[in-house]
């Protein structure tokens, strides 16, 4: 673990080594430690009982050292990143196995790519025949081999080429480019993460899983294997696991959790994966403007609104009711709290809650045990 | 302007100075030098005819560059900031006259406070006669004078204290303290800016305006002078300007606008001071998948969407349709979008959106003239 010890609080950084969580200047992104380790233990678990690979989604946390974590306790293959500049910044952190999960068409990205690709076994995805030419020029060009999955559409309405036929004449064109190598499927669900019903969580990947099945076979009738069928997140993984089709989780937010996908309840009612709160934007009290309100430092800016207000952790009596740029108001029922208190958020979503802040402040129980920078922080382009 | 050619595009910054727009790497943070300069002689003009001072809020841009600009062309005497952090980066790049437009509690946060005293003028808000002594513990240990707004209620509903007799009672507290000054009144209306229908703007802050004569005047009697009565955001500065009993404005977004200001009309029905959109995320069409959709490279995590989904900017026939993490769907109605076309998306809320990027691309027509840090990006604490 790195010492950071000699910045300056405030101005570089919002805590240092060895401060209480009192101290720490808020709002700041906290992450507990012990709770992080058991979830990394939970999803390694997971993978191994179904024989699987984990290939854990970076674009969460953006930070090479859980990152790393992952890789060396949490028993992960590699990451998956979502944009060129997130692979940039892990390849220089040391990270050799990336995935790209996304479509690179951009030429000076696909340039910056190949690039890459002199560094660290580097996959991307592709949904498109003119995009194989590009890459392969690219791969050429830099001496290096990119590998490539075929993205289908299964079921989440975003990029993705129609499966079936139309998908095995691309995977055919990317297995003769020169440059190129064809790794397999990509086949992820993202709405489907979000379904609180088991039940129609449980059907969408269904679906998806049939699909993709249908297309595994007619790749093996062109004489093409998939190494790697990968897809899943955090709310839906256990289908996928139990599909007998996939062989790659992607999962990525089984790391922290948030509020949202707190929500997503397995069969049983129970929360999915077991994971546990190991993230927080830890807010402080700064004004007590009326009874019954109180307002903290932690708005727009500190944390991600897109699905949801924050959920107030461990603290009875105090709800989240209202963000501006940098406030949150405070509803208070019935208690008191007091000026500086320290409150715990757990975000409405963890991804784009992260990607807010330079330094991730890890703590052990109530001390600051080091500071991560949040490394690919920004890396969006 | 700043020479950052030597940065590699990609990891370090999304463009050089020179580029043609469709070679920028995307999504980026992208001004428009011209609009933008339109816009600081307009606000400029407002703050001349109404005999006030300008106190641009730095919170919207977070860049030391633009800030300088509003102070050397656009009429300002000062910036306001939001957070200590903020502060902190703005008085390291030279900006010698700020107002934090807050309460700060912390002790830490205090101390910091009173160390950049020692190197700009300071002024911060107080809404409790608690946080007085702490304030002046630290302006004597430093050796600083820190001045102080006395923030009331004027019918936000966030933090200020009671207007009238209590306000009076902590500014005679403020004069009274040894190594504070008592400078004024903050009296910043937030939600009213949001008002669309000028009435309601205007009854508003004449609400506003009217609990703040009454105490300006009791100040006067209790023989304390308000050097500022400071308020006013882009919404609703006309108002406050005409009301005789502000002095300073504080706007921030008619630097760049947004698409929730495009929607705040004045009573003759144009765009309140004439604005125009000098802000934009540039986004990348990186995936064709179906007829009517395609999947633009800009998500959460390059737009702020607390405010609504963005606007396309001067583009028939394309709307942004959804946002998941890092993609933006394009609904497209009628015409074709091609791969790697550039789209320029007005964000729905300019200062979060700023705080999403580490560069603005600052451009002159058609060329990438500089780039620009965002100095404070994440200083929020």
């Amino acid at each position: 673990m790195s010492d950071w010890s000699g910045l300056e609080v405030g101005y570089d950084v919002p805590a240092l080594a060895g401060m209480a969580l009192g101290d720490v200047q808020t709002p700041a992104l906290v992450v507990d430690l012990d709770a992080l380790e058991r979830n990394l233990a939970r999803m390694r678990a997971h993978a191994e009982a179904a024989g699987m690979r984990l290939r854990a989604h970076a674009k969460t946390h953006k930070s090479a050292d859980i990152a790393r974590l992952q890789m060396s306790k949490g028993g992960a293959c590699g990451i998956c990143c979502q944009k060129v500049s997130e692979a940039e910044a892990m390849v220089r952190a040391g990270i050799s196995d990336i995935l790209v999960t996304n479509e690179v068409r951009d030429p000076l990205k696909i340039d910056r790519l190949a690039r890459l690709a002199k560094q660290a076994r580097i996959i991307v995805c592709v949904d498109d025949p003119e995009n194989i030419e590009p890459l392969s020029q690219a791969a050429r060009r830099h001496g290096v081999t990119i590998e490539a999955l075929v993205e289908i559409e299964c079921g989440a309405g975003r990029c993705g080429i129609e499966p079936g036929p139309p998908a095995v004449r691309l995977a055919l064109a990317v297995a003769a480019a020169e440059g190129l190598r064809f790794a397999g499927l990509q086949a992820y669900h993202g709405p489907a993460q979000h379904i609180a019903d088991p039940v129609g969580r449980a059907a969408a990947i269904a679906a998806a899983a049939d699909v993709t099945a249908r297309t595994v076979l007619l790749l093996q009738d062109a004489g093409l294997d998939c190494d790697i069928v990968g897809g899943a997140g955090t709310g839906s993984f256990p289908f996928e696991a139990r599909s007998g089709v996939y062989n790659e989780l992607q999962c990525g937010s089984y790391v922290f959790m948030d509020a949202d996908y707190e929500r997503i309840r397995t069969e049983g009612g129970g929360r999915v994966g077991g994971f546990e709160n190991a993230l927080f934007v830890v807010a402080s009290v700064m004004s007590l403007p009326a009874p019954g309100r109180a307002i903290c430092d932690a708005g727009l800016k500190a944390l991600a609104v897109d699905s949801g207000l924050p959920r107030v952790f461990d603290r009875e009596g105090v709800r989240y009711a209202g963000a501006s740029d940098e406030h949150g108001v405070l509803a208070i029922d019935g208690g008191v709290v007091a000026i500086n208190e320290r409150i715990r958020l757990v975000p409405g979503h963890c991804d784009p809650t992260c990607n807010l802040h330079d330094w991730i402040v890890a703590m052990r129980g109530e001390t600051v045990e080091t500071l991560w920078p949040v490394t690919a922080r920004g890396k969006v382009f």
